[in-house]
């Protein structure tokens, strides 16, 4: 038995002062044949007004896409749950009478067992003691880890560019951050390095990632950035947060050549798991590191659904915060879910990611393919994302004929230049500036620019939301307008 | 138009800090048809793995109870929900391709609409700027309300026995608590405002109370108890979180009298409307109550749906701290819930509630019955409620023979005897002190016990989650063990 390292010295004033309630030891007596339990205000399930659910869903493996709509019984699966289970009912599901019920804060073990042994199909993770609990969400869970390590005041770091729903999670709390310099593969590990090797004040004890399909970036950590990075964590005594959203939208690499494409393609679930850049879990041999998974990238949003994965007694102050917050995950959420997946099975889910795959793949090639064709690229450099909904375009600020005079030199005025002379052609992307972390380290820490960055603009994209031929129209738009503000002429 | 009171001034540290996203400018052209828009990072709907999701439920107005099991087409309403909805459709559906896509932290126009409709329906709120905001259930939205209005270290009033998790979000929170006062019907107003008029420190921001069967005293407030508390809040300035889970389960007021039973029953729509008590919401001419409503009680805790009712100008800094933790209540829960609403509509969802009103009264009747016929009245009282799930037997411990030396004089270890004795007989009570607030204001103001109450203590049951041949042989043998417990001799 591999043990996780005892961090509980990173817990905060909050995880410290937490109590389980009282009512818990009352609660051993629930099931208790000999007593008549009158103490828990539970409705009875009799008066839960739905008595079946249905829901109908594809079936793997998706051989005309995961996109298709089904036509036949065959390509279709149909998850049936009811009040009460029937005892010749499937194992693995979960009545309505439970998951309508009061309970099951850490989740239903149905639910919990198949995330459980597909984590363990994906990543080696080095130390026994682990576990998983279900969230609401990343952004729950972010909020949820904060509470529990870090106290107000205290200082976080973060990526250059981040998700600014994060930032602005941790700003409420009166959580300060510090921003790691980034290129265009993530973080750059020797800057963080040198950051910790100088650092005034006490340590952060938080570093917030995402490592794979980067908001806003669209860049992705490489297995040797990830072992560095948590070299680092080891050293400086942090815990890492993989918030892992867009890890199951990794694609075959881009290439130019548009008849080699679909080579990389993945012929078996092997492979898949094989082609999955390695995740800081399946590095972490000492515990520090807590992930963040989700469904909302890979089966819908709306479900709310999520969970950690950590060393168990990291679980168990998440679990008292969620008691007496979030309490739990739908019900609704969770019948229907665990139906699906249970009914697909660890392989069918794999076929789904696989299908996912491929679809991301395609879109991020024609977003690519139109950044290639209609920008200028003598001002503007691309960086084809392997991972998740988004893709960047830089551009140098400097290289604009007035940048010294109209602009004053300032690349943020550019940027907006840019982002109003897009709008004017009929398109929008976000200026990557708006995802800036400035950085608020209390004692404050230097906040160093790379040199040769500093005219560096870039706006985020998304291949994700729209269809193949709007995503090629407003890229054209986009790059019409690029070649009008710099007073380029398109050749096309 | 009358408008609500400014209490921006009670807003804390972190509801103060909080910003919108910056994305938010941005999104004002998501909808846009000239522009094509890249800028939002959520997945397309075609890969949501639900193509329909179908519900059967009771129909209204069920004639055969609440809790049967519908036997025909006609007893059942099914609600059938589709991924993308046919123009065709009823116009107060909630379609999967929005309810499980991201968006929404207010909840769908749909939902809420039907909960708008339904609050006007029960309370007249006096003032017009008030509206309402979904939650993920009162845990959370007592959570976030602490957030949003109390800085660690400040002090909030809470009745003197309350839910032991709504004080541990609290102390989580470091938040202090002052306990008021409170006897057979709920908080003693003269008490409070005794103990405001004496307040040392800063006054309070909130009072929390559960005012209608209150847990864990089964406990109502009376309409003029809450016009009296209303009026102290006003005087020194304070807000009233209304917790309200149990507000539709009052029931007929209880009688010894068998054969009389049923006679409360409402008539019509509007008698049941005008037997529920006044509300603080009614009540509130400033807009400074935030009514916590959830279908915990009413449909099914697994909805984990609930809402703020409160004025607009409170919800917006609610919706920012949504926005950054839990971001919105599950789309499975919602296209669902608003589906089975709608369908019922208001009179049949109100036919729902005049259902549970029926089980409700009879579950308590039996409790009732039982502690009278089980239970040693000489040193026991009991105080039939007429709302909620939970019911008390309040015992006087210096009535027991060897209070002064076995237990020496310390009713709480009669409690924890009685509370051994009823394990030992096979039946389970909570003990009231589980449930008391200590205090912990900051600075320290003085928690005086009311004369006469010093040695009384209590058990809370609930008829909720028990069959009614369980509920009375639980109360039998708790009965029979506080017989043997006072050393009394049972008639029967």
């Amino acid at each position: 038995m591999v043990e996780a390292k005892n961090l509980t010295h990173l817990f905060s004033d909050e995880a410290n002062v937490r109590q389980p309630s009282p009512l818990k030891t009352a609660f051993k007596y629930y099931k208790d044949p000999n007593i008549v339990f009158l103490g828990g205000g539970l409705p009875l399930a009799d008066y839960f007004p739905w008595n079946k659910i249905t829901a109908e869903s594809p079936a793997a493996p998706f051989a005309r896409g995961i996109g298709a709509v089904p036509e036949t019984a065959e390509e279709t699966v149909v998850t049936e749950i009811l009040k009460v289970q029937e005892h010749n009912e499937r194992k693995d599901e979960v009545s309505l009478a439970r998951s309508l019920q009061y309970g099951f804060t850490e989740g239903h073990p149905e639910l919990l067992d198949f995330l459980k042994t597909h984590t363990k199909l994906i990543h080696k993770i080095p130390y026994d003691d682990w576990d998983i609990i279900q969230t609401t969400g990343n952004t729950q869970a972010w909020d949820s880890i904060l509470r529990t390590f870090v106290n107000k005041g205290e200082t976080i770091l973060v990526e250059e560019f981040t998700f600014s729903s994060a930032l602005e999670t941790a700003n409420g709390l009166g959580v300060n951050h510090f921003p790691i310099p980034m290129d265009d593969f993530g973080i750059v590990p020797e800057k963080l390095a040198e950051i910790l090797a100088n650092w005034v004040g006490p340590k952060p004890k938080l570093l917030y990632t995402v490592p794979t399909g980067q908001n806003p970036t669209g860049s992705s950590l490489s297995a040797e950035r990830r072992k560095a990075i948590y070299k680092l964590a080891q050293e400086h005594d942090f815990i890492i947060i993989e918030d892992e959203p867009y890890y199951f939208l990794q694609m075959e690499k881009y290439t130019d050549d548009v008849s080699a494409r679909g080579e990389q393609k993945v012929g078996s679930h092997q492979e898949f798991i094989e082609s999955l850049v390695t995740s800081f879990l399946t590095l972490d041999v000492d515990g520090r590191v807590i992930r963040l998974d989700s469904f909302s990238k890979v089966l819908a949003p709306g479900a709310r659904f999520g969970w950690y994965v950590a060393q168990k007694s990291i679980l168990e102050r998440l679990t008292r915060l969620h008691e007496v917050s979030v309490q739990t995950a739908s019900g609704f959420t969770t019948s229907i879910v665990n139906g699906l997946l249970n009914r697909w099975g660890q392989d069918g889910y794999i076929d789904w990611l696989i299908g996912l795959r491929s679809e991301y793949t395609h879109k991020r090639d024609v977003a690519i393919d139109a950044v290639k064709k209609y920008f200028p690229l003598d001002v503007a450099h691309y960086n084809p994302p392997v991972a998740g909904m988004f893709f960047t375009v830089q551009f140098d600020a400097s290289k604009h004929p007035e940048f010294a005079t109209k602009y004053e030199s300032d690349p943020l005025k550019v940027e907006n230049a840019l982002y109003e002379q897009g709008l004017a052609q009929g398109s929008l992307l976000i200026p990557g500036s708006w995802f800036k972390a400035g950085g608020n380290s209390n004692p404050p820490n230097k906040v160093e620019v790379v040199p040769g960055t500093e005219n560096l603009i870039f706006f985020r994209g998304t291949y994700a939301a729209v269809p193949l031929d709007e995503l090629t129209e407003g890229l054209k738009r986009f790059g019409a307008g690029a070649y009008k503000e710099y007073g380029l002429e398109q050749a096309i």
